[in-house]
C-alpha cells in the first residue's frame, strides 16, 4: 500500500483557500503514487485558523508553524503566509527534513532567496524536495505553449509581451493592506504579480531575461489604515480617517532582453480600471505566434505561419482535449475548468515528483531567478538606468545547444 | 450542532463524477446548514463502483441501489444513472422518505414523469423533497441573466435564439454507445442537450414554451458496436466491424411560442463540428438583449438600451465580482471557475433548501414541463405539424399578473 | 479604345447612394475592360433628384426613367428604386435592349420575378445582359467561404444556422416608412433582409431550400404616420399622431432542408436590440465548420477538422490578404475594407462579364429562386404548415452529380 | 459659387493611392464648402505616373514636382512621397502660397521638421495652411476615444499601453525596399509605425510624451537587394542573390511618462508574426478604460467605472452610429467603413479648415513633437538611457489648467 503523503500548511487566506481546494480535490482526480492527508493546518489566530480547518478540510490546526517541524506526520509543508515569512519557515523546513512548496514570491530579497536554495540544495541530498508556487505553469493552455515552443513551432523567438493587468486599488480609499506595505510584501504589484510574468515567459520561452530598463509608480501615495480588529477601513475617535503611507509600488513597467535578441515588454499594475485578473502574454517568432489570457484561461491562441497564407490567422484553441496538459482527467471536451485547479496541477506535479524522488520544478533556483529579475527591475526603476540580470541557472536554451 | 445531509448516489459515468466532485467540495466553500456527508455509490460492477467509491471518496458503495432505500445513513438520494432508471430510482426512494436530486432529463417519457411529479407531490407532505439536475441555472452568469430579467431590464421579450452545439459523434466511425440508444437514452441530442436549453430558457424569462415545429435528423444511420467488454468499438471473430442502428436523433430544431409573442428557435445537434459544448443564448426584449455562451461560462454579454446611444453596445460582463449570485465564495475577481461548479452550486441550494424546509427548484414539475415541451418536439417532428404544448405548471409570468 | 459601359440608375437612396459609391470607384480600383460612366439618375422629385445627381457625381438627372430606355447614351439600368417598381422597370429596360443590374429582393412576388427570368431569357438571345444585386456574395469573406466548401474544405454539409438580425424598429414610436408597408415592400424583414441570408446560404454550399415551416411576426402592429413632406413622424392638426397599419413582418423565423440531409435554421428581424446588420451564417460540415458576421465583415473563422486535435479550434482569419478574393486591388494585409465595396467588386464583377459576353451571377433566375423561397415561407407561416419550395433552377451540387 | 480647391499630389504608391480615393470621395459624401478638383499628380517616372493619372483619376501629371509651385490651377499640395522629400517640397510648397497636407512622419529629422514648422508658421500669415496626414485620428472610434477622455469619463489617466504590429518583413528573404534604408526611410518601424502611436496616444489624451527609454532592434541585418527595375529581389548574373545592410530598426520599444504621473509602454515592430495591421491602444483612467484596435477600427471598447458594479464590463461599442464622428454621411448603423476613410475623413476636416481659414490639426507642430519623441527614441536606444523629450509645443491638458 503507498505511504500518503502528509500535509502541513501555513496560512489560509486566499492562497490557503486555493491550495486547501487542491489538496482535497488532487486524490479525486487524479491516479497518485500517494494519497494526500490534509494533516494540520498553521496561522497566527487560535479562532480564525480553528475555523479555517473546518472549513477547508484540515484534520488539525496550530498558531505555531514551529510544531509542523517536529510532527512526525507532517511530510510536506505548504508555505501561503506572506513573503516576509517565506525564508525563515522553508529553510527551517527543509532542515527538518520536510518537503516544502513554497508559494511565489520565493521570498522578499535576493540574500533570502539565495539561503533559500542554498537550504534546498543541502536538503536535495536526503531527498527532501523543494518547489515554488509559480500555479500558472500549470494552466494547461501554457503548458501547452510551452510546448509548442519547445517543439519549435514558433521558430526563432522575436517578441515577448507580457502585462498582469489587476485594479483592485483604483479607488484612493481602499484601505491599506497587507499587500501595500513594503516591510510585508516586499514589493507592490512588482513581486505579486510581476513575478507570474517573468516566471510565465522565462518557462514558456525556455529564455532567461538578461537586462532590464524599469520604472515603477505609486498613483496613491497614503490610504486609510485598516482596522486593527477586522474591517477594511478605520475611523479614528474623532470619526476622522487615518491614513498610512503606500511603501509599495502601484505599477512596474519594464523593457527586457531574454537571451540574445529577443526583446521584450512587461507590464505589471493594480490601476488598469476594468481588468480584474488580466494575465496576458504573446510571444512572436518566425514561425508564429501565441497568444494567452488568464481571463480567458481555456484557451490558447495560435498563430502557424506553416498553413497556406489564405487559411492563415489565430486559432482559438479550446484546450479541453483529453490529450491537452492535464486535461485527461477532467470533462468532456468543452466543459472548462476554473482557475483553482492551476493548484491542484501543481499538487499533481509535486506529489509525483516526490514519489518519484525527482525535483519538482520550479525548483527554488528558478524562483531564485526571478528574484534576481525582481531585483533587477526595482534598481533599475531606483537608478533609471539598465541593470544586468544576474544569473543563478544556466538558460535552458543555451543549455540545450 | 448540525444533522449532517447524509447522501447516497447512483451512478459514477460523467455526471457521477460531477456530482462527486460537487458533494465533495460544497461543504468546504459555503457555509452550509447541514454538512454534506458522501455516504456510498451505487453502481452495476462490482469491481467499478468499488474503483469509483476510492476515487470519488464515497465511505460506501453497492451493486443494488434499492439498499440504498433502507439505509438509515441515508438521507438524499442523487440519482446519476442513464435515463432509463430515473423513474424507478425516484419514485422508490421518494416512496422510502429519501429526498432525491434527479439529474435531467427527469425521464425518458411524459408517463414516467408523471409518475414522478405525482410521487413527489406525495412526499412533499411528509417534507421530502425532489430536485431535478438542471446544473446551468447555477451558471452565475445564467443566474444573472434571469435576475436582470426579472428586474424588467430587457422591458418586453421578443426573441430566444437558444443553441446546444456538440460535435462528438461527427465521425461516422464513433461506436454506438448508450446515449445512441433510444431504449436506455429515450432521445438523442434532444433530451441530453435540446433539455438543457428549453429549461435554461424558460428559467431566465419565467415564460413556457406554448407550441413547437420540428425537424428531427439522424445523418449517420449506424455505427460500430462497442465491444461488450471494455473497448469502445469492436471487430467481429472475422475482423468485420460489426455496425447496429442509431435509433435516437442527431441533432433536432425547433421553432417555438414562449407565452404570448416571444418568438424562439432551439437547435440542439451533435454535428457542429468545432463546437465542442456551445450551449448559447441570446434573449433580446425592447430594453436590450442578454447573450450567454457555456464555452466562456464567467462572461455574460449585455445590451442596454437605456445608455446613451453613442455608448451603446455588448458589455462584456466578468461574472466573478462577490456580489454576482453564487461568486462571494470563491475567488477574487477575474479569477475564473469551472463547470464543474454548476453542481457545486447546485448542491448548496439544494441543501439550503432542505434544512429551510422549503421545496428546492427546479422542481419534478417543472421538469416534467420541459418533458412535455421534448414531447412536443418529438410528436412535431414525425408529423412535420406545430404541436401544442400542454401545461403541466401556470406560467410564472402570467401566474404573476 | 475601350468602349465605356454607360450607366443610368434609378433611385437615390441608400441603395442608390451605395451604388453611386461603387460606380465612382470601380473604374479607380480594378482594371476594367470598359471604362464605367455615371450618366443619368432617376428619381421623382425633380429637386431631390437633381441634388443627388450632384452629391453622387452623375452627369444628367430626369423625373422619369422611361427616358433612360431611349437615350443612346444607356446601355446598363441600375435599379435601386423599392421591390415594386422593379419588374416594370427591369422587363422595359431589357426589352429596350440595356442591360440590367437590379437591387435584391427581385421583385415583391413570384409572378413578377418569373415574368423578369422570361425577359432575362430573351434579352439573352441578343447579348443583354440581367443581374440581381446580392451585393454579400461579394464579401472577399463570404466569397473565400464559397471556395472553401467548392473545394471540399467542409466535408458532407449538415447544418445552416443564418440569421440576420437588426433593431431599428425596435422603438414602437418609430414611423410607419415605406418598408413596413405591404404593398411597397412586399414584405418586411422578410423580403428585406431575409432574402439575403436566403440567397448567401445557397450561394456558399450550392444546396438549394427545398422545404420551409415558418413562423411571422408583426410585434408592434400601429405605427405613427410619416409626415407627407420630409420629417419622419407627423402630428395631426390638433396634435394627436395619427397612426397606420404595419403590414408587413417584423421577423420571420424558419426551418429547412437544404437539397438531401442538410438541415438549417433562418431568423430574419427588426427587433433584436443591439444587433444593427447582424448578418451571421454558420455552416457546419463533416470535416469542418465556417463563420461569417457582418459587422466584422473582413473575418472568417474557420474551423478545420484536418489539423492535428491539439492545435484544432476556430482560426480567425482575416480576409485582407492579395491572394484573398477581390483583395489584390484595395490595401495592405491587415488594413480593412467597409461596406460599400460589396458594392464595388460587385460592379467589377458586372462590367468584366458583359464585355466577356457571359452572365453575370446571381442571374434572374436565382433570384427567382429566392424568391420562390420566400413565397414558401409566407406560405408556411399563413398555414402553420411545412411547404415545399418548388424549384426554379436545377441545385448546382446535383447538377455537378 | 464655391472656389474649388484643386490638389496636386506628389507620389502615388501606397500613400498616393489611400489619398486618390479619399479626394475622390469626399466630395460626394460630405458637404463641403468648396469642391475638390483632382488636378495633377507628379511622381518621377513617366510613364508610371501617366498610369497613376489615369488609374486615380488626376486630370494631369507631370515628372516633376517643382512645376506645382507655379501652376495656378493648383491650390493645396498633397504629399505622399517618401520622408526624404518632406522638407523640400513641404517649404517650396508653402513660400510658393500653396496649402500643404504632408503624409506623416513629418520629416526624417527634427532639424528638417524644425524649418517645416517655421515655413509653416510664416505661411499661416498670408493665410496658407500646413497639416500633418496622421489618418488614424480620424477613424471615428479614435476620435470618439478623444471625446470620451476630453468629456473627463476616464477620470484622471493613470496608464497608456500602445503598439503597432505588422509582420511583413518577417521571411528573412524579403527584399531590401527602401523601407529598410535610413536614407530615404529616416528609421524603420519607429517613424512609420511607431509615429502613429505616439502621435494618436498623444491625441486621444491631450497629454504629451516627456521621457523614454528605448530598446531598438534589427533582427535581420542584411537582405536581397530589388532589382534596379521592378522585381522585388534580384539575382547577381551568376546566380546568387546580391544582398544590402538593412539599416533601420526592425523593431522600437519604449517606456514613457507622459505630463505628470501617466506610465506607458510603446512597441512598433515588424516582427509580430500575424499582426498585420496591428494598432492597439488601452488607455486607464481613475473612472474607466478605452481600448481601440484598428484591425477592427469600426469598434471601441470602453470600460465605465460609474456603472453597477454587477454590470460592469468592457462594452463593444459599434461606432457605425449617425451621432458617431464622421459617420452620419456614412451608411446605416451596422453598416462599417474601412480604413481608407480615415483619409476621407482627413480631407474633409482639411477642406472645412481652409475654407473657414483656421488651421487644421494635427499642425506641423504638432508633428514636430511627434518627431522630437522619436528622436529621444533613436537616443535612448543608442545610449540605453533615459531620454527628455524637448517640448515644441504646450501640453494641451496643462494648457487648459
Amino acid at each position: 500500500m503507498a505511504q500518503p503523503l502528509r500535509v502541513g500548511m501555513v496560512g489560509y487566506a486566499f492562497m490557503g483557500a486555493a491550495h486547501s481546494q487542491a489538496w482535497r480535490t488532487v486524490n479525486h482526480v487524479y491516479d497518485l503514487p500517494s494519497p494526500v492527508q490534509m494533516q494540520v493546518v498553521s496561522g497566527r489566530s487560535a479562532p480564525a485558523v480553528a475555523a479555517a480547518a473546518r472549513r477547508f478540510g484540515w484534520s488539525d490546526h496550530t498558531t505555531d508553524w514551529r510544531t509542523l517541524l517536529t510532527r512526525d506526520d507532517v511530510d510536506l509543508i505548504d508555505i501561503c503566509s506572506p513573503g516576509d515569512t517565506h525564508a525563515d519557515i522553508a529553510i527551517a523546513a527543509l532542515s527538518a527534513g520536510k518537503h516544502v512548496l513554497c508559494e511565489k514570491p520565493l521570498a522578499n530579497s535576493v540574500d533570502e532567496a539565495r539561503r533559500m536554495v542554498a537550504a534546498a540544495e543541502a536538503a536535495k541530498t536526503s531527498g527532501v524536495r523543494a518547489m515554488c508556487g509559480f500555479n500558472y505553469r500549470r494552466v494547461p493552455a501554457v503548458t501547452l505553449m510551452r510546448d509548442l515552443i519547445a517543439a519549435g513551432r514558433l521558430g526563432t523567438i522575436r517578441h515577448v509581451r507580457a502585462c498582469y493587468l489587476q485594479d483592485w486599488i483604483v479607488d484612493p480609499e481602499f484601505p491599506l493592506v497587507w499587500r501595500l506595505r513594503k516591510e510585508v510584501a516586499g514589493s507592490g504589484a512588482l513581486g505579486d504579480i510581476g513575478a507570474h510574468i517573468v516566471d510565465l515567459t522565462q518557462f514558456v520561452t525556455g529564455r532567461l531575461v538578461t537586462e532590464v530598463s524599469a520604472l515603477a509608480e505609486t498613483f496613491v501615495r497614503s490610504r486609510p489604515l485598516p482596522s486593527a480588529s477586522a474591517g477594511l477601513s478605520a475611523l479614528s475617535a474623532g470619526g476622522v480617517v487615518e491614513r498610512g503611507e503606500v511603501t509599495v509600488d502601484d505599477a512596474v513597467l519594464f523593457l527586457a532582453r531574454l537571451g540574445d535578441q529577443v526583446v521584450a515588454t512587461y507590464e505589471a499594475t493594480r490601476f488598469a480600471t476594468g481588468r480584474k485578473n488580466g494575465l496576458r502574454v504573446e510571444i512572436n517568432g518566425s514561425l508564429g505566434t501565441l497568444v494567452f489570457d488568464v481571463e480567458r484561461m481555456n484557451e490558447l491562441q495560435f498563430y502557424d505561419l506553416d498553413r497556406p497564407v489564405e487559411e492563415q490567422g489565430f486559432t482559438r484553441i479550446l484546450v479541453t482535449e483529453p490529450s491537452h496538459p492535464y486535461m485527461a482527467a477532467w470533462w468532456p471536451p468543452g466543459h472548462t475548468i476554473g482557475y483553482e485547479h492551476t493548484f491542484t496541477h501543481q499538487a499533481h506535479d509535486l506529489v509525483r515528483a516526490i514519489a518519484a524522488g525527482v525535483d519538482p520544478t520550479p525548483s527554488f533556483a528558478d524562483a531564485l531567478q526571478v528574484q534576481l529579475v525582481l531585483d533587477a527591475v526595482s534598481r533599475s526603476a531606483e537608478t533609471s538606468s539598465w541593470v544586468t540580470v544576474e544569473s543563478a541557472i544556466v538558460d535552458p536554451v543555451e543549455e540545450r545547444v
